[in-house]
């Protein structure tokens, strides 16, 4: 604590990221990062952006960025709104669009940052309790409120909310904000991104992190009808007027372009998933069924923390959350066939 | 106005950066980018992060980034924070240093993104009235505050503050941040990085942006004792965990490495600026002493908008302020030889 801080500074509770150790190599199944590297196309395009432009400031608009992730998504330019990883995203919908002394709801197992968000700007939230399943409780987002946050896949959990479920807090929302977190949509969730015509409350944010191998680049994007979008830019230029840089700029046009090689890899995660969670249940694990690129997996004979500990022993990172209701389960994320077989080894080794 | 907003979003007034046209080509003297492209050096360390590594998260504390600077200026590296922009590193010093109630000083004519970051975060401020010949009135900072912003050289005027002045602001402000936004020091000015041993309320402000030729990577940095720096962290870590993405920290590394294409550039943007001084004095022009990429220049018989309007007409890009006290004032940016070239023929065709 230092006398230099504002009150702000003192009281946030950072959020703490997954381990990116650098003692060894690890097989690497603790941050949900893609098995694959990204696109031909997206390495050739960052190559070509290493010129002499880059003296020169990127287009603060990201227009041709948007043009393309609009195009995509059947939306307007105008509906689309990029940042420096949807973590910054995110953030900046918390500061849009949420008030002070208007509280908030998200699930009480969910991405650990949302909290952390709301105590930077001061905006109180209530958790909404998981059903036991896992499941999130929708009746619980239909109280009066100032805002609600839900990742559709969940995290750290895999779990889906069914469209119907959304549409109803959509519905019982009308006059505040719906953020869906669908940083995992693509690996076999249900977007809502079709709901945005009909819905001026639904705001969707996605990240390239994941399905698109970028997390080293930092891109994420929010879609919404034009005022919302038109709330993140105010905010987003009394912060910064350029967050994405050229070459991020460049690779994510050059990403989003390549379907093919999107949906090629978002294929194998998919198949090694469901292989990886028929192996875990013959171990006797129970998995929580999952539509993005990790599963939550437990075992009733085995403790979550112990097994965390011996798999980083050998050479495998997990995530362990140690937090009421989950302290009993691990988060794995899904790696390359060859990652997971290892995995599968470690595992056989420790609980035989 | 949208009733999704918040009420910060409602009341923000968004920073307007620079014209980015795409209608033609111009010569750009308008945004104080650097006329030389980044060391080759930098354009090779993009093109090897151009790997199956992109899928992974960059290091989120920019370890190696850091210990280069500290090593550059002889500081530890936890004196070192780095962000995405100094734009970005400003706002959050803002958020990390400032208290609502507590009014900040900084210069009435000064960079205009200052009231947007105090508004933003609901931080009352004074304006300090430059001197008339646009030097800063040390002591408008002696008097009780939450906290002094001061860029040094002074944007858009391009005047240096003296080292004992700031030394003066430092002491008398002992309880509060005093954040000296660098941004074009190395053009000539005089840092104060040597004061941050002694100093624990001094936060010094760079970027890679100008001298470096590197705005459209976007990095900056701030350089302190370390409990500000740890506050830097507090605040960053509860909004982007990632906010350096592993491109631009490969290619900041090399920039700062890469000394001798520094000096060089840095050396002929100099003997530009002091060449385009002496024959705007001869066409009849004033011009504010300069130590940055850029000056700040006013012809008695002349109106700076019409200059503005007829240069802009004839291909050339000049920034003007339609701003009490600096309305007849054009900032123009450092180009190549050439660029100036071309910008004084079509001043004289313009005043001819």
């Amino acid at each position: 604590m230092s006398k230099y801080w504002s009150s702000i500074t003192k009281s946030v509770e950072p959020y703490v990221c997954g381990e990116q150790p650098k003692d060894k190599k690890y097989i690497k199944l603790n941050t949900n990062e893609s098995p694959y590297g990204p696109s031909p196309k997206v390495l050739n395009a960052i190559k070509s952006t290493a010129d002499e432009n880059l003296s020169l400031y990127p287009d603060p608009g990201c227009d041709k960025l948007r043009e393309v992730i609009s195009c995509y998504y059947g939306l307007g330019k105008d509906q689309i709104f990029v940042g420096n990883g949807s973590d910054e995203v995110l953030a900046m919908c918390f500061m849009a669009f949420f008030n002070k002394g208007e509280p908030i709801i998200f699930p009480d197992i969910s991405y650990s940052f949302y909290p952390v968000y709301a105590n930077l700007y001061n905006i109180d939230y209530k958790l909404a309790k998981l059903n036991e399943d896992f499941s999130i409780p929708v009746e619980e987002f239909l109280t009066k409120n100032g805002g609600v946050v839900l990742p559709n896949p969940n995290a750290p959990t895999g779990k889906c909310i069914e469209t119907e479920g959304i549409k109803k807090i959509l519905k019982s929302n009308q006059d505040k904000v719906v953020i869906i977190d669908e940083a995992y949509v693509d690996f076999g969730g249900n977007s809502v991104v079709g709901l945005i015509k009909s819905y001026p409350n639904l705001l969707v944010v996605q990240t390239l992190s994941k399905s698109r191998s970028l997390a080293g680049l930092r891109v994420g994007f929010a879609l919404g009808q034009e005022q919302l979008i038109e709330g993140l830019n105010r905010i987003k230029n009394s912060f910064n007027s350029y967050t994405v840089n050229r070459v991020s700029n460049a690779a994510a046009i050059a990403a989003i372009e390549d379907e093919d090689y999107f949906k090629k890899c978002v294929g194998k995660i998919i198949d090694t998933r469901e292989l990886t969670v028929s192996r875990l249940k013959k171990l006797g694990f129970k998995v929580v069924p999952s539509k993005a690129n990790f599963i939550f997996i437990t075992n009733p004979e085995y403790a979550a923390e112990e097994l965390f500990r011996k798999l980083r022993e050998k050479g495998v990172l997990v995530r362990y959350f140690n937090k009421e209701r989950i302290n009993n389960y691990l988060r794995v994320s899904i790696g390359s066939e060859k990652d997971m077989d290892i995995f599968i080894e470690k595992i056989e080794e420790i609980i035989k």
